[in-house]
């Protein structure tokens, strides 16, 4: 199970570098049902100048226009950051079964680091949340964008 | 100003009214800065299979687009229905100035009613929010569309 979750993550990592390629902060997911990608998406919110852009929001619309339901019970959703709260509920919205992310979202975080919405007894849906998939490499990621916003300031 | 409320709202009533016309649930919603309406949506979930598709999220999506901007700083929204936390994040993250909404949402409010999420420190913009404009028609809507439901289950 662990090889397929990191299977799985490093697709969503080649997203999250199509995003650092564009100069967008690197996200990426993929939406997984019966072992098959069903939705892939990396954040675009800067080149779309659509502040809902997030990788989750567009690998959801694809996922549920893929199989025709906007219920993907049986659906894992693979995202190499902790999602913030917009997805969270999105992914819970979308019935997702589990939910697999990289690293921890410290400043936005909606699954257990900032607010813990999976939990919360109001909520519609309580889909399984694993943490710490190819985490370090998540990290790395986000370091390079960082890096690269230090120095275009020095240009 | 309470004028200019109900103007927006009834072009957000206006988008319901699609959506229960599609057999959506009726919300709608539309973006408002410095008096022109830059965006405008109404749930499509059923239609598309989209999980994401409510009023706001595609909104949201043609306010950034027209303006060429994610950031909606001096944009109002005006929505049918209070918000769910996917939305009131997403109105959030796109720093709205001030939602206005009609009716209360007793199962997934999240802009007072089950959550309150405007008031949350932790998070990173605080619009003002105005409710109850046009309450009586939003309700009125959403009870046709249970209405139809219930005809429906005797056909």
């Amino acid at each position: 199970m662990t090889v397929e979750y990191e299977k799985y993550m490093d697709e969503a990592l080649s997203e999250a570098r199509k995003a650092l390629d564009k100069g967008e902060f690197p996200v990426g997911c993929v939406i997984v049902m019966n072992g098959e990608i069903i939705g892939r998406g990396h954040n675009v919110r800067e080149t779309t100048s659509n502040p809902t852009a997030h990788a989750e929001i567009i690998a959801l619309a694809e996922a549920g226009k893929k199989i025709g339901n906007w219920r993907l019970d049986n659906a894992d959703a693979y995202i190499t950051l902790e999602p913030c709260p917009m997805c969270t509920q999105a992914l819970i919205l979308a019935r997702i079964r589990k939910i697999i992310f990289g690293a921890k979202n410290s400043k936005l975080g909606a699954c257990g680091t900032v607010w813990d919405m999976i939990n919360d007894p109001d909520n519609i849906s309580h889909p399984i949340v694993i943490q710490g998939v190819r985490e370090y490499i998540s990290i790395k990621l986000i370091e390079s964008f960082v890096n690269s916003l230090r120095n275009k300031s020095y240009e």
